[in-house]
């Protein structure tokens, strides 16, 4: 942390004062942590996600969505690479009429002439108009946030800053779309006017089943200790009442779930299990059976020491793939979620299984696009510009969408 | 072929099979081959790029194009550099108010996280509405669409493939490029009604002369085996009646005709010839005298093996250069092509011709905006919407750029 | 200079000749050299940059200046890489509507394949509007003006060229941009209606204080021989009426201000003195109290050789950095200017100075952008089209902004 000396302060405060930073009257400023996505926030991202989603389905909703920001230009500063977050950030932008600007290679910016990086993300400031950032420095997001309230405290330029992935745990825009796929999966429809609602066919089945994502089992497949989307979604989900957790990892310390992610997660209230095969048995009922929502992950090998690299690879790890047979065993309606990108030599999710209803992930990424969207749309502050939108489109769909039906 | 094991199937089949996969109904849903490239498909596709330059003259045709397709994001996925090609399609997207995005450096990609090449696509197809790649990879574009067929026939969402540039043999936009610039120069202003015909002047001194691509002759020099736009045109080209083609090669199986093109061509219909000279002659003139149209080729070192690059420099290449003697020999009306770039320390084409009046070469690099513009009205079947926009701006001209006359 | 002999003959001639070739009735058509920024073409550029930046703080202003220019596109072709200018352009052209391109990375274009730089940048003008190019060649910008100029003769397609940095000595839109800076802060909010004037209370304080570049003491520090900002933004200065310049820096042969921008500024009437620290005296009075503009630069280590990477190491920078207490004895007005990046090692102006009302920096980098929007209108000849929007958005400031106040 002595990267950032004169931040040092600011960085010792808790988790609970550094998120009250970043929000003013209950709107967020910057979005830095996982831990700013409250329920309430969540319900009104996903509200706004579907209205933008609905409106990109034809031109006219199209031009009115691109003349929503069409004075904002963007930088996206991603000296970590990620093709897919970077990607699905550049859609979001363009589709509200954000003009995009990257700055990728290390090596092309001004560091190579020993500029500090708070004076080039100011830089960054300087020209455009909202920040976002990666980067393999854990901190750097949160700095310059921090950078930007003080010069709006001296009433000089000040930028939103958005955090795309930050050091090895925080990515708060995957667990963004994460639960914008969950919730819009377990609504089952109900907010939906045009369909017929599907949970009450799905209650024949299970009579447990309710919308939104209280009373689930979630299970997490993989390489959790590792997966910074994990730790940000299992932190967000635990926030729903009567959420259990199960953790499927192959018996190692660099997979398993650690003890401090465990602990946080118990004391919010989630029943958390851990095992060591998708073919295991919970309460006398295999798990597979159990699981509302499986989230299943790549194994991270490029963070891999030597010695752990040969370690693991010594572990069979076909109790932690999916397979046909595996699948036909969950529940009808169960999303299986994947952050993507999956290797396609491991295999943990075979292509047969694409064609299934319950694979969500590829849905899942273009979620991302709506739901990133509705954070830029939630930080420039021009939700009601889109709701009037999409009344004018969509008079019939408003009383549903605007409904608080998700929890 | 083994890459895509699971396409192999409907890779094995003939070529007249595969192109009836990337078409409906007489449009294009995938550009894949130069073979899709039918005289019809020409023909329509040069009247769409005839009015989109018009329209580009001025702001408020511009502003018609730029509101063609505004709710259209392009992916360029460029694995395999190519400036010129790259902007072209950059700068046609532009024109119709398509926005772009790229992913170039296969380092930047998730293919480091071994991510397949279908699974990246496929990512692509979640964000953008069209992909347009170049890849080593001879048939990823081919599969790409493939996949794409197989989205669509299930309901999910399906995107158009444009093939850029594969493998060492298919490019079919710059086949499509250079034939729009071969019937532009040969219908001798016939189309236009601003400016006298010239066809009536030409044929005093030339009076078997024609418009259009039939009844010529073209010659390809330099390098001809390795060159896959030659082996594109060429193809297109043997579609037309009564077309001669020269192939003036230095004498090395690397460079020549291959006995593969040279029987598709005859089959068509073509009348093929070698030479290994431009100062050669043919039925007692010389060949330069007899050419209609010229199309000159950079020697692609970069192919060779160490063996093949001592051979080859070993070869007296100034039959293969022209020269301001050799072009004062040409026809008047002959255009000069040449797909660019061209070699500066080779010279097969050395600066003083930049200003003959034959020299089509820069000319045809900026028809390449214009052709591949119109491939994307196409594709997105906004045709109508363009010959609506020419009708209000050019009243007068849309008799003469509504008539067949290019054949 | 061998590079380009076809263009020697022009190479060869005087400044003055060379500057008048990138003009046109007053008018410019390229921007190659800073010296053809002369004080009333900056007074016009001044102008339309403060319209540029009034209309840019709102939406509908927003919405008239993306109007201006929506059916141009740029390339920015930047083979030496500078993240500040390159952003700087990028946003530039973006509030105009201009669309962007871009080729950084050399190995990327076709020059591997032995291309030509000029016919690079041929290809350019086929598909773009206007070429901004920076590289390490210190004649290509000049040279590929010439070659447009040559296209415009002959009936071609011609495209403004801007230089964005060439070789050593040439950066004309940082010297535009430094101007723009400083009329601005020696305007005093005169030309400001909505404000009260400043220069009047400065003049009690202040006595023979005047607005406008004339009557000042400026002060360049650092390294003054290898930074062609400095070189450039001199020239500049030096067309004013009864200016001074110290040139502050350590004692070493590639630091000092060479003979030949000595003698250049002298023969313009400057008053050129030289020290070797901030707290030296001139006239029995600190320097501190008596510079009106600072122009800090940093030290660029990137052009040492390793003999004088040591010698400059073993040489004490104390004396050339600012200091909380150095800047209190400046003037209460004096702008701290420098071009960035500034170097956090060195610190040559460490970041507590920044909260200085006198801290210019950053807003000389954000005056960047505006400045090189109002070359672009100005090189697009839509002065007239901005002057009409600003008077529609702000009627009440046309005429303080039109009058010619800043000399």
């Amino acid at each position: 942390m002595s990267e950032f000396p004169e931040f040092q302060n600011l960085l010792n405060r808790t988790p609970e004062e550094r998120d009250q930073e970043f929000q003013r009257h209950g709107r967020l400023k910057h979005l830095i942590f996982g831990s700013q996505l409250t329920t309430e926030l969540l319900d009104r991202l996903c509200r706004s996600a579907d209205m933008i989603r609905r409106l990109a389905r034809d031109r006219e909703g199209n031009a009115e969505l691109r003349n929503l920001l069409p004075n904002r230009r963007a930088m996206l500063y991603f000296t970590q690479p990620s093709t897919r977050t970077f990607l699905s950030f550049m859609a979001a932008c363009q589709i509200l009429g954000i003009t995009c600007n990257e700055v990728r290679d290390p090596k092309m910016s001004s560091e190579v002439k020993r500029e500090s990086r708070t004076d080039s993300v100011r830089m960054f400031s300087s020209y455009f108009d909202v920040i976002i950032m990666r980067s393999q420095m854990a901190n750097l997001a949160e700095v310059c946030a921090y950078m930007m309230n003080d010069l709006e405290g001296t009433d000089r330029r000040s930028v939103p800053i958005i955090n795309a992935g930050a050091g090895s745990d925080e990515h708060p825009t995957q667990a963004l779309l994460d639960m914008y796929t969950i919730l819009r999966t377990f609504d089952f429809d109900e907010s939906s006017m045009s369909r017929p609602s599907r949970l009450g066919s799905l209650q024949k089945e299970y009579p447990d089943l309710t919308t939104g994502a209280a009373n689930k089992v979630y299970a997490f497949c993989g390489d959790i200790k590792r997966g910074r989307t994990v730790r940000s979604l299992a932190t967000v989900l635990s926030q729903y009442r009567n959420v259990t957790m199960y953790f499927i990892t192959p018996p190692h310390d660099q997979l398993r779930i650690d003890d401090d992610l465990r602990s946080l997660l118990e004391t919010a209230g989630v029943t958390v299990k851990e095992f060591e095969s998708l073919d295991e048995v919970d309460d006398g009922q295999p798990i597979l059976e159990k699981i509302d929502c499986l989230y299943m992950t790549r194994i991270q090998r490029e963070h891999n020491s030597d010695a752990t690299e040969a370690e693991i690879a010594s572990i069979d790890l076909s109790p932690f793939k999916l397979s046909v047979e595996r699948v036909a065993k969950m529940k009808s309606f169960a999303p299986i979620l994947h952050p993507f990108p999956r290797d396609s030599i491991v295999g943990e999710i075979p292509t047969e299984i694409d064609s299934d209803p319950r694979a969500m992930y590829f849905r899942q990424a273009r979620n991302g696009m709506w739901a990133r969207a509705a954070l830029l749309v939630h930080l420039f502050d021009v939700n009601e510009a889109l709701m009037d939108a999409h009344v004018r489109l969509f008079p019939a769909a408003v009383r549903s969408a605007s409904s608080p039906s998700r929890r």
